[in-house]
């Protein structure tokens, strides 16, 4: 569709030689061209529909990209994408070989910071605040444009306490919608609304940390927008602008069901429809799996309970919000108060499950070692979106945690390879232990369809023979042994070949592997995690440790950042997917 | 020395049989006795000192162990231990099998939850107290005792931020000092300073933030905190106590200088003076290596930056912030945003040397593969305490650094064995380079007197012979080298050991590894961290994958937690000490 002004426009440059009177239209343009590809490629839709007309005044009142600008998360980036250069190939959004879904660096000079973690933007803006004046650049602008669900996380907080001890140039636009993915939580959203309500002082908490503070403005309102920042322009010194908007802004149904339409999927763009998947029934998502199963435990099992870091929906604790509201808790962006809160209520008798993302649980990693796993406290951690993670690229793979959990001591690490592992391993744990555990999952649905049966109990540290074989073994751990399932099934070729499921990375099956090692002269070990210290190093350990000499194959993700894409293609890319090992045994037979 | 009332004390229940009248002069008693012990055996001082009246209110007032008292990193918490059953073997604090320096679960029901890193205190008493109505224990007292430079660390804003919207019975006490471990930072500390002249209004941030605030009073006062302490037990809900007190109270040198007071080493009880350490020149401590040549560096290279979270004495960054303040930082508590703030620099062609214990870094892991290692920035950190850091303990070991980095793409890993090594690998990196490094050195004195040479660049990842040899290889990284040398220098059983200092850990010296797998029918490494990932697996990791079937021996500290003593007795315990050594090489050379 012809866009009047849109079309003529590709950096902004071109922007800025708009009049201000054109821009509302601009910006309803923009909103349509957001709407049209990403109902058509998927995405993150509606915190981009909040900020078109945010975009549109920044690029517009700053000089961008002398100006530095930092989109925390990156959610919000969509505008800022098309704006700046890409909006000829905003179609290929989050695709293989295609452009990122967050802003990067070796993207485009706009994109100043890399942004999929929450909360990092004030700080990256500070720091590149304090090097312009270190250089000499005293005109140079800082801006970070932040969420109110990600102003809540600790780190944002230092680098405000940091900031408002400077003289740096330095903008904190505090893009306050009342939710992030799920609504948001916390005391600071609390004060934050009675702001808006005129209930609470001007005299607030962004004044008492030094900030010159002003607003809430409408942030849908384009020529306010701009007099306030041609104003702080002009301002030297932390400056902080609360600005409201609304998630999803200019597609009713968007605005009306903000948590669905954070991403959601296809859909009409006209509208705004979602399109209904496949009516056959389908195995369900792990996410599910636990969410379902924790009610279930928790029904019966009143200690247990369930705490997530801001991802009610993703991880889908949120049936146990419903269900059980009091024994479960949405804690806000806010990981390492995540786990030592399940640490300190795992000191009171009670059995946490606290689920946080992998790639998340980085920023809690001081934590699991310092207030779980020294202290050997019973928390169980359920690691959602282990593994390669697809679209969401190399700020959100969880590839990492087999390598960075394993070196901690005391800590169980378990990885179900479905649905019913999944629920058994909950089911086991809460029964009481006397460990910590980590349990790894991916994103997306498991295999089976049939999956809620009777519960039983995991016995800890023990792997599982899913084919006997001779002369090469492969070692699976998680859901890549349904890989090598579907590899050694009905190939003739790789009768030979036996699979084991280790299950446990940590204690390894080390009376399963002795058998292994003294029966086979060829391990070949798989994960979809890194190959830097994962599971097939601990496999490496162990031989060593005992002296077995046969020759050990490491499968798992190579050792640099994977970007984005379908899973398979990142699968494919690391050379565990099914093909890279169905060449890599026909490889091993012909040699042995 | 007899004391009157403390003699007779040895839990809180015989503390509250005490008149209000006697609780000054048992004040004074505990400070002496606290005073006596550390002035001979060492310790943390300054904190304990300033909160004996809070210690003994706290005891007096609420019903410990059944209330909960949790002291935020524990520094503070000596006079507790005193109360709650460890006076008589409080003088083997710290010491190897003795008490810990810290609060430790293991160690008495009344250390309700261990405490090394700051900050965490909130959170697990939340954690508590929320357990406690998941349970229905409604009477139950949950405290946390926080200093005001932790309190503007992240997780402790995450921690109030999800307390405020909780019913929780929830008392958190603000021991305001204005220090650390080096006086606190940060416009929160501001605020503070403000709130206590009384130019800030009492509607404050921990209001805006839903808690009952009060205060600020007198910690030193006690007939006021008991009173205010047992208005505060009546009350349901999150409640702030704002209480100022100084550190080192009562000791005139530690009130005076607080830094250097805060764990003064050995000094007369008496005068309180300092006992001078040996005449005799000694070797430079890595920390003044560090701290001397960042300063000579940065007077030539106008681009460096240095960047200490909370840490200008303990890593020497003081000497740079007092000869160049515009660019050097003091951030605070705060990991996270340090290490973001120096990736923002980073983009604007600073050269930001960010120094951070080892132990701490894993506050910031998150942050070091999304802002540093994934945008390939050149940051340059440097991991001080890394290794086994002695008395400190489990909390404070730098172990888990090379297993939790060397997983990271794109990140350079060095370990200096002496200070020349380290001004040199300095000189090197802030010459320009694309990618980001950590160097890592331990606590405490290097070996070498005549250090101030030349500067010399290093080659990056090319590791040193040390020793040419036959039959037995030892590799070795960063001052665990000089374990090896001692070892092999003028033992003539040893003269056919080879011994080869790798320097870098990753990259790995490829070439070299070729040549010694090649020559060596065994390979030890050794190294001062897990052997779970770290050093000797990546030996292994390059063996397997160039088939070499040379034995490999991996000496490194043992996948359990270490508890506290000297660094010998430690080094010791996990077999990575000179005579482990010894008898390990003895034992390979008969059988070889």
């Amino acid at each position: 569709m012809q866009k009047q002004l849109l079309d003529h426009i590709n950096f902004p440059e071109d922007l800025r030689q708009l009049s201000q009177d054109n821009l509302s239209a601009l910006a309803q343009e923009l909103r349509e061209f957001i709407i049209d590809i990403v109902a058509t490629k998927e995405g993150h839709l509606g915190a981009s529909l909040g900020v078109v007309e945010l975009t549109i005044a920044l690029h517009y009142v700053f000089n961008t990209p002398e100006d530095l600008l930092i989109w925390d998360v990156g959610h919000q980036a969509y505008g800022h994408k098309i704006l700046t250069g890409r909006k000829e190939i905003f179609d290929t959004n989050r695709q293989f070989g295609g452009i990122s879904g967050f802003p990067k660096r070796d993207e485009s000079e706009y994109d100043t910071f890399g942004v999929g973690h929450s909360s990092t933007s004030i700080s990256a803006a500070l720091g590149m605040a304090i090097a312009s004046k270190v250089t000499g650049n005293l005109q140079k602008q800082h801006i970070a444009v932040i969420g109110d669900a990600s102003i809540a996380s600790g780190m944002a907080f230092e680098g405000l306490n940091h900031a408002g001890v400077t003289d740096a140039n330095l903008l904190v636009i505090l893009n306050d919608n009342a939710i992030g993915i799920d609504p948001s939580v916390g005391a600071l959203k609390q004060y934050l609304t009675n702001v808006k309500k005129g209930t609470e002082k001007q005299d607030n908490i962004f004044e008492a940390l030094n900030f010159d503070y002003s607003g809430p403005i409408d942030g849908h309102d384009l020529p306010k927008l701009i007099a306030e920042l041609e104003r702080l322009k002009s301002m030297s010194g932390p400056k902080f602008l609360h600005v409201i908007t609304t998630k999803g802004k200019g597609l009713k149904q968007a605005e009306e069901n903000q948590v669905k339409y954070h991403a959601p999927g296809k859909f009409n763009a006209k509208t705004g429809e979602l399109i209904a998947t496949s009516g056959l029934s389908q195995p369900p998502k792990f996410q599910d799996v636990f969410g379902e199963t924790i009610v279930e435990l928790a029904k019966e099992n009143e200690k247990i309970v369930g705490i997530t870091p801001a991802m009610p929906t993703g991880s889908s604790l949120k049936y146990m919000m419903e269900a059980i509201p009091d024994r479960a808790f949405d804690v806000g962006i806010a990981e390492q108060h995540a786990v030592t809160l399940a640490a300190g209520m795992a000191t009171q008798g009670l059995i946490p499950f606290c689920n946080i993302y992998s790639t998340f649980l980085q920023r809690a990693y001081d934590q699991v070692i310092q207030d779980v796993a020294l202290q050997k406290l019973p928390v169980i951690f359920c690691l959602d979106r282990a593994g390669l993670v697809g679209e969401d690229g190399a700020t959100h793979h969880g590839v990492f945690d087999l390598a960075y959990l394993r070196c901690i001591p005391n800590l169980v690490i378990f990885a179900p390879r479905h649905a019913i592992e999944l629920r058994n391993i909950m089911y086991t744990v809460q029964q009481g232990i006397n460990f910590p555990i980590a349990i790894r999952y991916p994103r997306g649905r498991c295999t089976l369809l049939d999956w809620k049966k009777p519960f039983e109990t995991i016995e800890i540290g023990k792997g599982e023979c899913l084919k006997e074989g001779k002369d090469i073994a492969i070692l699976s751990v998680g859901t890549t042994s349904n890989t090598v399932t579907s590899v050694l099934e009905n190939n003739i070729d790789f009768e030979g070949v036996g699979h084991y499921d280790m299950r446990f990375v940590k204690p390894l099956d080390e009376d399963l592997l002795h058998t292994l090692f003294k029966r086979y002269k060829v391990i070949i070990s798989i994960e979809d995690g890194t190959i830097v210290g994962g599971f097939g190093t601990a496999i490496l350990e162990f031989a060593n440790a005992n002296d077995y000499k046969s020759k050990i194959e490491i499968m798992g993700v190579r050792d640099t950042f994977t970007e984005h894409g379908t899973i398979n293609q990142l699968k494919s890319v690391n050379g565990i997917d099914e093909a890279s090992l169905r060449k890599k045994l026909q490889k091993l037979i012909v040699r042995s």
